[in-house]
């Protein structure tokens, strides 16, 4: 367990109106200081008001780069950080910040792993936009992704790598604090969303981080420059806690791969596993792949790197190690084997696109939003999603269409969800008559 | 009673994190989202770290003037507004936002109320740098600030003026509202403040309003631009609730008058009364009487205003009309009669100047914080302010003074609190060898 600082003998407790004020006005916090507001979150000593307030005071004045590492390091603290030094291999692990279509982790993990890396990943919640990676390996009957450390510790031991979901003894403070931003407007601040991500994640075990910071239409960060500020904050405060970190900056302004929904994402992941699937999806696997085996140091040039990743996704080893891992959390590894036995729509009927000319822009958070209402998103915590319904065979941007062809496949089991869920997908589409440059997928690497 | 206009019949509620986005980002609250706002306070439905939230966001972002005059109408609006239109005289208030010596409403309010004007004020709570109206009048004995809605127009009617604490029925939404910005560092805000002060002020009944903000280092705000833009934001917004509307931006960048403390400063008003008094008193009653009879119609011109204030304090009805108040709310008039009185210190020493020169400037708020400390303010509510400790025959900024000379009298009870109490004293004050020009008291007048 990591050893906590000692807080300075002669730290007076201040006043938390005091500490309001001192950030409303641009002031800069000392480490004591820090400790003691998430001290004073933890124990619930703060009173809520007054935290709320402090979090739009930190939105509006921001932190410094010192600010932001104490600040992740304090709320890594708050709760268990997880030993895994006695597992000889190199242990790196991956963090997105996620979009539509994003199904790059159940590739990534199996491929590091693949490549002699343990990877101590714990996943995030369901987001606005995507279908948690959780949520995805629901479908494959027997799967349990409530493991508890002992367990998750258990199986890096084991099998070095695991899905598992965010436990609660990890930063708890931040866990807390979280709750308190997503009802203050505060959840956009990047200093506080360095701090979130990076305390779960450095709690992880990790000596080192892969970052994916997306930026667009289909992504909680919309703007260019905010991804790459955020990509310069979280490798800046990993360095600081003596982490190696790597982050590419990488675009989502449309869907990514070919498919968004439980089973379709499932089918094209194992795809991407066996060497195929989408273009898109092909590449992002392979940079951030490199990454990680760079950071590992299991690769030493950009080309043996390439190799590496390249060879277990042919060879099957990574496919292979998907299985190991679904086996060891109960899971019915006959689905992956044979994708056809996860759940399929009734129906699938096409987009037509309405006229001809090439695909302009593709709003990424349409789609997904219709995907929801097919019936892949729930209301009601206790109904079950249906895992068969999503979209495929999405034509990206630039693509030449003719008037009719699809745009892309539906599939639906409900007519009423359906008729909802189209005029999502119909405005999701801007054609042109002149094809479009589109953005590249790998915008920037911060290192 | 002032009628409240209707919602809109299409406002759907929004969420009150839709709100604090909204205003984190920029927007324009409408008059159905202030009023949402109000009411979900006033209620306890908002929860107060959403609203903690809120504030913050308004600080940062601030409000247009529609939405500052909305906010303040409808915070007036959640309590009762009183209604003085069967008193045929003109109804005309006054607000200052207090500093230290500030002795200037015990003697304006008789003042006016002399020259045919009902004078319908409500005072509010002590601040940090002076001591309040109605604490003053507690060294009367048998005098009763507490009045009822009721007995304090029943005052109005038969002496036309009153000095009495805010009760608890107007704008109870800002209470609660107060309550929380003095918490969460959100009180250094224009349009709250004017709403906070405007709502309150407006319910009181009266049709026009003579506003003093100081700037200066004796009260709250230490900035002159801000001290103009709130004198501007008051006034406009006092203006839409069709309130005739003056202000005065004056000096606060040292003691008001010769005196700070209870017994010192109610001797000087009486002075005041009279017609006597340290300048610069004299001329802040002047030009704010001025603006007080000229906004309630009755003088004309600016030279028949000055007449008619003059008149008052000569004449002795001003004074007369303090009496008839204070004995009215059962105080013994015999101590103004005969201002020797009050509790008078056991000790009086002077403050000796360190060297020969010119009074260069004075820090206000040292001065009230060692009168505080001399025992006129109290840490414990139950104990009991001691009134006759204070400070006198204060030299004022551009005296010139030899070595040894007292740069104001100390009037004091207890050794040990006037130790304390002298390191503020020594230290407000700083000499210099040229003479310096002193800031004009009145800076700016805004109509």
């Amino acid at each position: 367990m990591t050893k906590r600082p000692l807080t300075s003998r002669r730290f007076v407790k201040p006043s938390y109106n005091f500490l309001i004020e001192k950030k409303r006005d641009g002031g800069e916090f000392t480490q004591d200081e820090i400790r003691f507001i998430i001290d004073s979150t933890l124990d619930g000593e703060m009173p809520q008001y007054q935290c709320a307030a402090l979090m739009m005071a930190i939105y509006f004045q921001s932190m410094s780069a010192q600010e932001t590492a104490i600040l992740t390091e304090e709320m890594m603290l708050s709760g268990e950080v997880i030993d895994l030094s006695h597992i000889a291999k190199p242990k790196i692990d991956k963090y997105s910040s996620g979009g539509v279509g994003d199904k790059t982790s159940l590739v990534l993990l199996p491929l590091a792993v693949a490549s002699g890396i343990v990877v101590p990943m714990m996943c995030g919640e369901d987001q606005e936009f995507e279908i948690s990676t959780l949520d995805k390996l629901a479908a494959i009957p027997g799967f349990r992704g409530n493991l508890s450390i002992r367990e998750f510790v258990h199986q890096l031991e084991r099998v070095h790598g695991a899905f598992v979901r965010q436990v609660p003894e990890l930063a708890p403070a931040d866990a807390k604090l979280f709750d308190l931003r997503r009802n203050t407007g505060t959840i956009p601040s990047l200093p506080l969303i360095t701090g979130s991500v990076l305390s779960k994640k450095l709690a992880e075990g990790a000596e080192g981080l892969v970052i994916d910071v997306k930026w667009g239409n289909g992504c909680f960060i919309k703007d260019l420059e905010q991804a790459k500020q955020l990509a310069r904050s979280m490798t800046r405060v990993g360095r600081s806690m003596k982490r190696r970190c790597v982050a590419l900056v990488t675009d989502m302004n449309q869907p990514l791969g070919d498919s968004v929904g439980t089973s379709l994402e499932l089918k094209e992941a194992i795809e991407l596993l066996k060497g195929n699937g989408p273009e898109d999806m092909k590449e992002l696997v392979l940079k951030l792949g490199m990454e990680i085996v760079r950071l590992a140091g299991v690769a030493g040039s950009t080309l043996s790197a390439k190799q590496t990743v390249q060879r277990h996704l042919e060879d099957g080893t990574a496919l292979a190690k998907l299985k190991e891992i679904v086996k060891a959390q109960g899971g019915d590894t006959s689905f992956i084997d044979d994708p056809s036995k996860f759940p399929q729509a009734k129906h699938i009927r096409k987009l037509p696109a309405p006229k001809r000319g090439y695909v302009h822009t593709i709003n990424a958070a349409m789609i997904a939003r219709g995907v929801h209402l097919l019936g892949a998103g729930v209301e009601n915590p206790e109904d079950k999603p249906d895992f068969s319904v999503g979209v495929s065979e999405i034509k990206k941007v630039g693509t030449q269409v003719k008037q009719g062809e699809p745009l892309m496949m539906i599939h639906y089991n409900d007519e009423a969800k359906l008729e909802t869920a189209l005029e999502y997908f119909k405005n999701a589409y801007r054609l042109a008559p002149k094809r479009p440059v589109p953005p590249p997928l790998v915008v920037e690497r911060v290192a």
